[in-house]
């Protein structure tokens, strides 16, 4: 059956690239459906308009996308599926022969903006940074005569015609976005051997805790790769931390951090274990390997029975 | 001598608020200079173009101001002085006579979106949520006819000649925000006894770091008020952490624990000790007090030339 | 069927009295067994010529009771099954008539002499302490003539024809010695809610390790109520360490530390789970309640099944 | 000056061997005073009649000397100012003429039984062990005909006119036991790069309170070698930890360390900074090193003073 794959759009970004991608389909079977935001996205999932959701989890640059993080933290679960990474490169784009020194106002989402802050700066110090829904957006509104120039996918000079004046511009040659492939909650994938297991844990606000609760997660063995504090949009001050570890729910040692966290009432969500979309697990120690947990059963049963 | 303070403009926004509260002078001499951007305002204190700059550094509902943050991370450093904290209340502002069927179009900043997404979504749920720089930018363009409506500060309707359509929206009656003034580096103000230290850690990106910094901090009996992570830029997955903590530099418990982070080379910056704003400093164990530590000197002292 | 009790004797010492205690059996019908040493009593317990021994584990003045504690450690296992407390008050005892004048040489047991090595100090500053195998061969030395006084038990004066001329000497009025009942392996006896159970642990010779141990131990809620340490024989700085928790084997919290002690190589022995012999378990926090297990594992049960 | 060194005696003992070693002095200068027991050689030292003492520590099968700890831990405040291993043989002596199978009787100390007592088990399972208040004295009884013979340093043959039948008996053929030298409290002497600190710490019987003081030490790069509990005879279940660490108190990381333990109430006794006699110390990490606390103490002021 064909999937139906919402994904932040307009066409012609980076999510559109990412949803290409994570549809697991190069025949081009799975029917992309772009949505205006995260948030469409994301209740099309919810309410069973679609199968599947793409939207950006992290960048490099500007870090947690924080609307995709509370959707994952707030409403109904989703559990993540899969990952993918996309390089984001930005172009500088104008309407075909608009020469360097016409460029007065300068469009593009905040997250763009935030990227080539610093180049435009002294490249264009007197120019005017207007805030756009998208990169996309941003071109179109050059191409209508709005906006002079548009920081923007490259892919988006074709689609709107127009012309790129500076080529990758940007703090960071190797900005990355994550992007996710968000389900309605289902067992888990079988474990690859290489995976990631996202949780969203809340941490009562007590001095320590916070700690404690890493000890739970570090002791076990289990390997941080994010950890992101998110307000809980109740009290200022109270936080809930997004992590991804190194592992899967069908690893024991993992089982144990998510008991061991849900003993806690540390456990808001478990979001998903899924294939690491790029680098490789840390090697876990020997006490945390699944033959170590096998073994810690045998023993405790013969403990239980022992008759000598 | 007046003090010439920036703060994030336009006029007629929550930080024009915070800045003459925190102006220190309600005789109105300081000279506020209303900027187009956080970075602006941070910029023209770090070219000495003025003594102060009122910026928001956190939101109850959407978390961090990400760009507050990056510019206490990254540039010239600059120090927290104070802070404080203002309820964040939005109306929906028309052009005086606008029937509610006839908005279509709505705009705010990203963080007036947000707080109001909830209720938008079921009263307008075919409107248009478009993104503006400054919810003062959002009236300005209801005026001018550009938008229908604006998710705006209440000071706002007076401002642009606008009315109010919906008072107090928003998902948390409330909502907060914290903003801080910064000044160039000096040593901070003395202890008042309920105050507050900021800084920023850096963690090597090594199984276990973060756990160990946080022990630095909490065995010395520091409680931390908050903990969010931004990304370095520089690899994903590489964070620093902005932390708030009861306490003040001039008290020894807290001088240990800002040394005790330089020695591991997780300090990345420290940005301020300054009088809270609001709330009570939990009660420190005993082991913190100053007292302890003068205690604990005399008694290294008296070890090295005993002589009995 | 009648139990065959071995205990470190002669008769007349407080090992008798725990002994009896112990025995449970308050007919008379238990066959209690005088042997020359501990080692001889838990010698016969492994070689299956008696089914219980109860022997001296620790002390409050002097400390672990180290011979009691290497048969733990080293040779065929055994496990704990009961404890009793009993209250050490020593006697100093003549031959009738003795003037204390005439009391030049005193006998006792090392623990004997260690409880009243001050008060004899001042009392019979000139007395050669005598060390004898046990307070009672110190009593019988004395009913021989060899010795002029023996710091023995109450007891023992009726056993050897003595006489005290100081009663309850030593350095605590409340001086306890605690007794354990062992027994070759089998099942633990159902938890009563008030248990303890003894575990050896080993600790790499690695900076941190006993450290992550312990919190093994303490982050899953695990009370301890005794630390203590034994050389491992083999090399000079490698320790094991004998520890008394608060809980049972079949309690959730303590299977779960047990097993995870097995993972980390760090469980050198189980020593058993049995009733307190005296005062109560500290409350446990909620995360390390049965119920909390149970929910986890239901919730994990879920995640894997999940279908919605 | 002639220092005058006590020493747990006889002659003819291990202790008189290192007594030598540590008397710092090869040509014999220093006045050894052999005396009765540990609390005897200890007393002289805190009365004056002496300028040092030797007594033994801890010994690599039957571990802590708990009679020496004991001293140090309680009564007047004595420091340690050096230490040496001497490994411990000892050899069963007889009559010169006495047949094996005559031999009914053997006497030694604790320790010396506690040593060769798997090995008297096979070979003379009949014969009776008999404790003795040290090993040089069951060797003067078996020259005075009272025992038949004697489990004793080597050089006890010569001493008492015996003749070894078994040489190098025991468990271990590397069996060492470790020897301090003591002196009433001064100033430690300087670094040598390659020192041990002694220390005594005490926990307050609440759950989880000697992890956090272990992470004390732990989380200041300071390395434990030695942790050994003694019970504080005031309450069962109280104990007292005498811990050896890397280090010298005259390196910041070490009085760092005292300094924290010092304001948790956790530091009962400092007992010295000496050079290791055996062995070298770990690495310590880079935030642990002397330039670490000078760097931080540098950034330190420069918070404090700091006018940019």
């Amino acid at each position: 059956m064909t999937e139906r794959l919402a994904y932040l759009g307009p066409e012609g970004t980076f999510t559109e690239q990412a949803a290409i991608t994570l549809s697991g389909d190069a025949s081009g079977r799975a029917y992309l459906i772009p949505l205006e935001s995260v948030t469409a996205a994301v209740a099309a999932l919810r309410m069973k308009d679609v199968d599947a959701a793409v939207v950006p989890l992290e960048n490099s640059v500007e870090g947690g996308v924080t609307l995709t993080q509370d959707e994952l933290i707030h409403g109904d679960e989703v559990r993540i599926f899969a990952e993918t990474y996309v390089a984001v490169r930005f172009d500088l784009l104008v309407r075909p022969g608009t020469p360097a020194a016409d460029i007065h106002t300068i469009g593009s989402h905040p997250h763009g903006h935030a990227q080539v802050r610093e180049y435009l700066g002294l490249r264009f110090p007197a120019a005017d940074a207007v805030v756009t829904s998208s990169t996309a957006a941003a071109a179109a509104a050059v191409r209508a005569g709005e906006l002079d120039a548009a920081v923007a996918a490259p892919v988006a000079a074709d689609h709107y015609g127009l012309q790129a004046v500076v080529r990758n511009i940007g703090l960071d040659s190797d900005a990355l976005t994550r992007f996710v492939k968000l389900r309605r909650p289902a067992p888990p994938a079988p474990p690859t051997g290489n995976d990631r297991t996202s949780l969203v844990i809340s941490v009562p606000n007590r001095p320590g805790t916070l700690l404690e609760v890493l000890e739970e997660i570090a002791r076990r063995g289990i390997n941080l790769t994010r950890l992101e504090s998110r307000p809980t949009r109740e009290t200022m001050g109270d936080y809930l931390f997004g992590i991804d570890a190194d592992g899967h729910l069908a690893e024991p040692a993992m089982a144990d951090t998510v008991a061991a966290l849900h003993r806690r009432g540390a456990l808001h969500r478990f979001l998903g274990s899924y294939p690491r979309g790029q680098g490789a697990a840390v090697a876990r120690p020997d006490y945390a390997a699944a033959e170590a947990y096998i073994a810690a059963e045998e023993y405790l049963g013969r403990l239980r029975e022992e008759n000598r």
